[in-house]
């Protein structure tokens, strides 16, 4: 490679990583709309949020093909390699995040512009925050190379997972105690499920990072495994 | 490319196309399995399931490995390249359907194993079959890179979430008529949610293969967008 080629490969290999963050600050924001909308019934940016998520789908598109175009012109090798096939599952991910928040925002909008007064209050703010704080941590490790932050992830995820258990325990006592809460208590169940399924999404980020960084693939291993995988070098 | 490396190259990537659809195989005996034994209530089918799955998470991680190889090694270009990066996607999906099936085999081991009367009354094998029927019809189309085929499970996603909605319709009214009904009737639920998901999978897997044969992405685009892609030359 001249210097020159090698320099534009630094410089569109850089782009795709800026891009991915990018992807990811937009992913992260439509979340922390949702979640907060439902909170208030801010109708007009629930809205917002079921509007913006083409922008993310096109972002996907954009770096898929960012990464195919660089794969075929420059043929990088080694980290790069493992850098753009792991872009390649990254987006995917993130791609799916977005979905959750448009879903959660779409059963919001629904949630209250309904008449029905039958809605279990269970709040889903905690459990959102973590998964939010999950998707931010994977994206710094994914930005800073960051395997003990990674690592950090995938241990959340399991308090995420309690977290939505203990709704489903709610939501049982309610329903129990007033039928007619069902209906609602169903939208408020799916909502509590792609928390649930975002926080399983940033995970999946997170692991795509140390296979980034060390070459090693950790995903199905288990947590001790990813943890030894993070503070070997 | 000298004569040699050209046949070695064509049969890697043969490989790793078949290495795809055997995994697409696997994946569709566990829901197969999975939902019969919800049906028969055979523990001992449903443990098998559960214990089988690490075997397709083998395969994912055997087949991104394969195809990061082979891009390192051959760096192929245009059609070639298309089928690796669109292997690298399908098999995402289709352990994610693997997991699936799991989930389903886990809750359908608990309602079986539960001494809980108040289970509703739910028939979820309608619902399965259209998923399975789609898997099918996906992987068919990535053997033969059938664009049709590719876009009648594109069609038939609406298919499987009008099941979907159907079955929760059915559970609000059995747990409005009999409110201990619904510790089980969240069971059902999420293994609704999980025949909706495998649905879902296999509609990625359809528009990766209209992907592959195109190069066109087709994804995010609406049903009429992917029909003209699979009907023009």
């Amino acid at each position: 490679m001249t210097e020159h080629t090698s320099k534009q490969f630094e410089f569109e290999l850089e782009s795709i990583r800026t891009r991915v963050l990018q992807m990811g600050g937009m992913v992260e924001l439509q979340i922390a709309k949702a979640i907060e909308a439902l909170a208030t019934g801010d109708l007009d940016a629930l809205e917002e949020v079921v509007d913006q998520d083409h922008r993310i789908n096109l972002l996907e598109l954009e770096l898929d093909d960012a990464c195919v175009q660089i794969v075929a012109k420059r043929q990088p090798a080694a980290n790069d390699l493992r850098l753009v096939m792991s872009v390649v599952k990254v987006i995917t991910d993130l791609e799916r995040i977005g979905d959750e928040a448009k879903k959660i925002a779409k059963m919001s909008k629904r949630l209250h512009s309904s008449d029905s007064a039958f809605v279990p209050r269970i709040e889903l703010r905690h459990a959102a925050s973590l998964a939010v704080d999950m998707l931010r941590k994977a994206l710094d490790a994914f930005a800073r190379l960051d395997m003990s932050a990674a690592a950090e992830v995938v241990r959340q995820d399991r308090e995420v997972d309690a977290e939505f258990k203990g709704i489903i325990r709610q939501l049982i006592t309610f329903v129990m105690e007033d039928p007619r809460t069902i209906s609602r208590g169903i939208d408020i169940l799916f909502m509590a499920k792609a928390i649930e399924r975002i926080g399983d999404h940033a995970k999946n980020v997170a692991e795509y990072v140390i296979y980034m960084v060390k070459g090693q693939d950790v995903r199905h291993t288990g947590l001790a495994n990813i943890e030894r995988a993070a503070n070997t070098d």
